[in-house]
């Protein structure tokens, strides 16, 4: 299991999300409250839009704890970006290794997890065979993560990305059932092409891993009018997040089971989500 | 701070020790329950003597966390060693790099260190120049631990340690105090060379770190007749741990206050430590 | 590409073997004369079965240089073996970690390979969709190296290497003719079981990556009767190296092309390789 | 000894001059011409001040090779500089580790170096207690340039760089005589504030490491009007390098003996080296 944070709004340092919050991300690597391990030190990952045009985001991948990485802290403070990703791994057992840290990347779309797919062991296989053979080449680790995305991204994720992560967890669930999983997805979703942003929430079982949106900020500036962050960025940033930075009253609103957010310019939206049966 | 063992005794895979009891050094570096920090994830290092003669005990460091690696996993099964240090590190903030993990090593002397030394940055130059300036040039990293068994050598180590560790830390303390320090040291140690291990435990303030050491296995094997580790080692195989591997009634004995012990070929020691005073 | 080196015979500190001599894996590392890339920097690997019996070779892998590497160092120069594998890397492109780096793997099995696949990300997916399903799992890197090691062991590597080896290249030439490669496969390989040791140098075109094999040690003797290695290994010991490691008169042989060889108690051999066709 | 980039001029895409050039620094790193070593395998770093006003420029540094690092290339493709450096290291026997890699920082001041002080272990000792005692907490590694670095601060490089420079290399040059070593210094220098720029080459032998820098743009415009590149940047882009990164006629210039140039708004210039004698 892992833990992370998608940004997006007005540019910013990375710093001023990711190390200065009571409880960042940061912190989250040492110190995961919500999390099913409290530690997240098997390598970590973030992926940035650059200000300027560029045809990817960036991406800094280390196999080492986030906590104590001088390259993270590095471009953190000096590096600005609308939209950003940032993700602390905690392995369940797979190789700890820069191609199985998240977020994946594929042309201009950035994808992270956090959760499992159960009995992954025993259907891995299939459900790699499912994947595009234009896209196999482009799965380099190891992670059910990974596979995740490569299905979702044969499945139509850049034209319908809710529709594709539907077909992608529908036949990760057929697949699992017909090993005798009885629960066999897991999973919160962050999912962007620089421009909008989708947060999911599921699990078969229904007792999904944490997730959560920040609220508008106009609301939040009107309830805490003293704190100076919020009179920096405009009134569209927002940010989704594995467990909340900080205790802030209001700030946080829970993401509930079965559904997926979008962040995108103007009105935001919270909508079901259903895997479409394989 | 940091957690440590030291093994001496009936040679064994070094996984016996390292990764087979309940509550092992690997699950501290995770889960430390008497540390100041629950995770040491910031490196680590391990010490052996081999079973065939060598000039010098063999280290393997690495800066990733303990509990992830693969090539400790490899070692602690293939390798089999009658004396054996393990440390595991949470940096108070000097890089994280091999030259600051332990053990630290000088001919066939292992030291390693839990601890700091509190104030460092204000007088390590002036601890610095009192080490020996024919040692100056082993010392890599930016460590206190390493600054202070370069100063236990230049105070006669290597034919001497209980004196050469009270010289250094009366040295230490002197220096603390006068820049307006306290109390400026807090330390447990384990140092070896191949036959002899010897554990202190101090601090200027009388709040040591945690320390303990095993009961005679002769003793734990009456306790416990149906424990077949105990079966397979010799009645002067010792631990020395920065906290206890396991919960077996009568295994674990804490090392008292301004103290140090030896263990060796025959009868052990425990007899008190005062710093000599600079 | 890659340089590897395998040693059978006496017992010997891994360092007489891999530092050695004038120019050895080491010094290859930075300088190869034979090898297709004079820099091999992407990683290494050594693997070692044990003096004292073990269900398992050891392994040592490190995605750094290994001409700078210290842990390398410290295991070369503290562990014996009777039988080790080593091998730097070149990568060719596929990411630089541990799960890329050989020595693979398997039970008591250790494989290892310098050359390549002809137009692997062709056919990659055909050749993984024929290795045992019990063994995809194990599948854990990127390398067309892993995949001929699963080939080989899902054609029955365990019972008949040559034959299994045989089988594998059948197949890969057959998937890269299909995709309209001339000449799909290169290669060189060590495999052992811990008993024997077989190499093997073939390449689809016929003209193959340099192999070679050392003299029996008797003959050496007479030779040279002032080396003093000589007097101290047994006449059965046997190294099989990609490149020569220095220039003792008579020392070095090349195995032929499409030939493979083995180091064996007793009488060993050299035989014909020629791929089943699939 | 190592190999080592500056850029000046118009804000670029690193990618432009790390990766791009037929014989780019990337490419220095496995095949240098110039270098005294062919491999520049030891860690890298490269240093950027960004187009956003920053207190401090921003590093980033790995202790592998630069050739195959993901995340070099990852900056080097999404970020933009105007001042920039990058330096790719081979070890002459200290440590590899991030606190060893160039280049090193001081607030907005930015030192890299390749070159290396002969004997510089019989007098490591003596230069670092000539650092100011309040700078000494920041020398982390173990290099020769990190302490002629200090030094230069310690000498007032914040506010006359060359005139610091010259008395570092004086008391380097005593200090080594003092020890019996006829030549104690071979160096080339960048040092940057974010606005300037200063490139040194100097060696107490009169043979110093090569050093170039690039013709006026405008020069090289009109002399080749068909290179895209040279319409891209302005008159006063400039680069200073261990060797040239192409063989564009005209284009590179060797910065003579014992010269030190200056890289600023409006005219550069060329002046004479030569250390203070201490």
């Amino acid at each position: 299991m892992c833990r992370w944070l998608a940004y997006s709004g007005t540019p910013l340092l990375l710093e001023t999300i990711l190390y200065r919050p009571a409880h960042s991300l940061i912190d989250q690597s040492l110190h995961s409250k919500l999390g099913v391990e409290t530690t997240n030190g098997d390598g970590f990952g973030i992926g940035w839009y650059p200000e300027h045009p560029s045809d990817t985001p960036a991406i800094l991948k280390e196999i080492g704890p986030a906590w104590n990485n001088r390259n993270l802290r590095e471009i953190a403070d000096h590096v600005r970006s609308p939209l950003f990703f940032a993700h602390i791994r905690a392995s369940t057992g797979s190789a700890v290794q820069q191609t199985n840290c998240h977020p994946f990347r594929y042309g201009r779309w950035l994808f992270m997890h956090n959760g499992a797919i159960a009995g992954f062991h025993l259907f891995r296989r299939e459900l790699v065979l499912l994947i595009d053979p234009e896209l196999y080449p482009h799965v380099e680790g190891t992670t059910d993560s990974e596979v995740m995305f490569h299905l979702a991204l044969t499945f139509g994720l850049e034209d319908d990305p809710p529709a594709a992560v539907a077909r992608m967890a529908g036949v990760v669930e057929a697949a699992g059932r017909a090993h005798g999983v009885e629960f066999p997805l897991q999973m919160t979703l962050a999912i962007s092409d620089g421009v909008r942003l989708w947060g999911f929430r599921y699990s078969s079982q229904g007792t999904s891993r944490s997730l959560f949106y920040s609220s508008r900020v106009d609301t939040l500036r009107n309830l805490h009018p003293d704190v100076a962050f919020l009179q920096e960025v405009s009134d569209e940033t927002r940010l989704v997040v594995s467990e909340p930075l900080g205790d802030l009253p209001g700030a946080w609103n829970e993401v509930p089971e079965s559904t997926y957010g979008i962040v995108q310019p103007g009105h935001d939206e919270l909508l079901p989500f259903v895997p479409q049966a394989a």
